[in-house]
């Protein structure tokens, strides 16, 4: 028996990237889910190299990859995203009336307006490379499985979006991270942060097309404070 | 009498954004200089709402502006970038044989062959409209002054930049951070970031052309991190 959660937006993959997400769609009042094929947040950051210091988180002299996570998991905490662990997405259809339903590997079925695929693609092979034998676990490719969905270009296993949006070949459909493809596209972590933070523009036009937007600051705006819960 | 600084990449603008720069081009073993208006780094962050917490930096839930420029301060320290203050760009001309020389409303000059400008621009006049007389020191708009640059392509007092190097109309100028434009563009210090780290690739390209370039990550690369000084 399928088991259905109605989301405004399904994010696939919960490595830094699309945690990050959560937080840029939260502040645009949209909720997220996360469905990851891991048994916790943090993809490859906590499956491969949780332990290790990475250098170039701006503002992050040193910070271990666990502790990004973490840090991570605090900041998207006042949104309260969904999560579903130990599910691969294995289909993406659209549904009569816009948006999607997103199928897995179990019992677990999405409907959601926004599909955000943020999962790490390709960047798995660099550390196969490494020596390190890949453990099944963390083989999370749901692109191919995604070939179903006809509408979708693919680019030697990566997704071409735009770098306005960050949008995939089929509209509400965006992908960020290090399965994204553009020109002068870099597979940092601090790249799929910017990327994450466009999309939710993007996908707020298509949530609530009507709404009146101005851009605010975090640290102007008592709106978005409130949001955080952190006004006075 | 000028005082000239060879180098070979001046960032105008030693804000968050422009001290990250400095990162990113360390990285691929660019010396940089960074030239500011202002007596001391940090831009808008410091000069502005020093002591008022932001909550979209990703991986810091909040952070005192001061103290993300106190961090970005000591990430850059390995590559011990050189500083001028008090000094506003004035003019950027092209120089025989390639690169630029930039002149200050100072004595300083500085000849480089990579121009990087990383200024605030608009986002000035955010803050003026709450209210907050702004301060004379504040505004540093060297864009004005560039148009005697008369290649450069200005849009309304922002820099058009591609999204693949945020290069200007200006082979070896590149623009980063507020000041720059492109479809898309969200004048957010996390933004900046990003775009600082495609600049420094395609700056290598003119630093170095023939050179042979492997993509590394700071995690896993020993020659990153020796330059860090972190590698055991």
């Amino acid at each position: 028996v399928a088991k259905v959660t109605t989301t405004d937006v399904l994010i696939v993959g919960a490595g830094p990237v699309g945690l990050f997400a959560a937080f840029e769609l939260g502040l645009f009042d949209m909720r997220c889910h996360l469905v990851d094929a891991l048994d916790r947040p943090g993809g490859q950051c906590t499956e491969l190299y949780a332990d290790k210091p990475i250098y170039d988180v701006p503002g992050w002299p040193r910070i271990l990859a666990q502790d990004l996570v973490d840090r991570l998991m605090e900041q998207i905490a006042p949104f309260a995203p969904g999560f579903t662990f130990n599910r691969m997405a294995s289909a993406i259809a659209p549904r009569a009336g816009g948006g999607f339903r997103i199928s897995t590997d179990g019992d677990d079925v999405f409907d959601a307006r926004i599909v955000v695929i943020a999962a790490g693609g390709g960047a798995f092979q660099t550390f196969a490379t490494t020596g390190e034998a890949p453990k099944a676990r963390s083989v999370f490719h749901p692109v191919r499985r995604m070939e179903a969905f006809r509408d979708l270009t693919l680019d030697d296993d990566r997704i071409p979006v735009d770098t306005e949006k960050f949008q995939t070949s089929v509209a509400g459909m965006f992908a960020i991270g290090d399965i994204s493809f553009y020109p002068g596209k870099l597979r940092l972590i601090l790249c799929g942060f910017h990327e994450a933070a466009l999309i939710a523009q993007a996908a707020r036009r298509i949530v609530a097309p009507s709404e009146r937007r101005v851009f605010q600051y975090t640290t102007s705006s008592t709106g978005l404070q409130k949001k955080l819960g952190v006004a006075d």
